[in-house]
């Protein structure tokens, strides 16, 4: 790759890995296909990796690195697992850490990264279309269960957001389009019938009183998996920190269905 | 589920495991999907499933059981992958030893079951929009390498038919919306140009001469992974027997894009 040629992924990425950027990767490189980000050991990797093939909708696997591989060879293969994202979670036990910028430290041989679709990828594309991404947005548990895979198991959790009728209309078509990305919405209309509980959001803030005139809009989150792992309780499991994900230089595009 | 209402599926596979059944799963069923089996030790599954993932356009991996555990339980629960395939090959550190009508003697605890989109699948909307799929078609081995992950690698296996232009054309847009079961072509013309002996073919006899004005067309194709498994040689390895496929419960129209 050419320096003068640099992807402003890459671009991004060496901003973060310098410190230079600290906060959320939403709206950064916008045409570049964002993921999130699970790394836990090789004597779990084989069930997890199950656990995302059965709920594939939430868990889009979109690159596994080899065991304590930190570079993702295919869809950026001049990043660093270890230093590119901004904000890192660590959890040892299930039991949550403090966060951190970089996982150097925590790196083993036995690691295996993950890379998941997010649905980040597909916010310029509803921008784009009309569908205000920044607001009335929530990440939600639902009383659905996910399919098993040993020791992972739990509730779908679900973004949800707040639209008109015609953006719901909009915004189903242009999600279709991203398969890889959790897809077309899993349910419109009464937050209950998905046992979503409006009083417990897991991000976003608390649920504000919905507008007149707008419907509630479900997709399967990639918060789901991570939830997953957390409760299976690993000696150690990481994760990005909440919309600090891992971008990638694979344009969004080519991840749209025509 | 009601035995007065038995799925087609299900009643062909009740046939072939009271041995009344015998031959190619093609053209069974037809509205079904069909899948490629591989089957493997634990120890290896990791790896597979990560071969799998890395070359997703001929590994579509659309179900994988648990450990020791014989039955497809979102795919056609039901069945028992141990007498449901009409035919079934099995290597031993990589050597082919004798096919087999079951491999119930041979199942053990630590076996998992990888289930693969198979191109048979997409066969009957071919036919229904005008391609024919029961001639001139063959599976071949090309120059390209598959992407490795642990012992499993080396090169792509496509299937390859001969189609009028304007076939090409259609069987192109019809095969692309099966995204599960290899999707578009991925060359149209010159065999050298993927590096295709057509000297060798691997399943369907020796390649004839062209009859003019008919063209190459090239999917990837599911025997890449029983290749890239017998040349692993592992202690164990079942798959299939070439168009001896597993028939499952999933409509061929719920895995097609619109």
């Amino acid at each position: 790759m050419n320096v003068d040629v640099i992807l402003e992924s890459e671009r991004v990425r060496r901003e973060i890995r310098a410190g230079r950027l600290t906060g959320t990767s939403r709206g950064l490189a916008p045409s570049f296909v964002q993921c999130n980000l699970a790394i836990l050991p090789r004597d779990h990797a084989f069930d997890f990796m199950l656990y995302c093939q059965r709920n594939q909708r939430a868990c889009p696997v979109l690159e596994v690195c080899d065991p304590g591989d930190p570079v993702p060879h295919r869809l950026a293969p001049m990043a660093d697992l270890r230093t590119d994202c901004a904000r890192y979670s660590v959890f040892v036990d299930g039991v949550r850490q403090g966060d951190r910028t970089d996982i150097k430290d925590l790196w083993r041989d036995d690691l295996v990264a993950f890379l998941i679709g997010s649905g980040i990828t597909f916010d310029d594309a509803l921008d784009r279309a009309g569908v205000q991404t920044d607001r009335h947005r929530w990440v939600l548990r639902t009383d659905r269960p996910t399919e098993r895979a040993g020791p992972f198991g739990g509730n779908l959790v679900v973004t949800m957001r707040w639209l008109t009728p015609e953006q719901a209309i909009i915004a189903t078509q242009v999600t279709a389009r991203f398969p890889f990305n959790h897809g077309a919405p899993i349910h419109i209309g009464d937050p209950a019938g998905i046992g979503v509980d409006l009083g417990h959001p897991m991000f976003g803030g608390p649920v504000s009183p919905m507008p007149e005139g707008l419907a509630a809009v479900f997709w399967a989150c990639g918060v789901t998996p991570q939830s997953a792992a957390e409760a299976a309780k690993l000696p150690l499991f990481i994760t990005h920190a909440a919309a600090h994900s891992f971008i990638t230089d694979l344009p969004a595009h080519k991840l749209m269905l025509p």
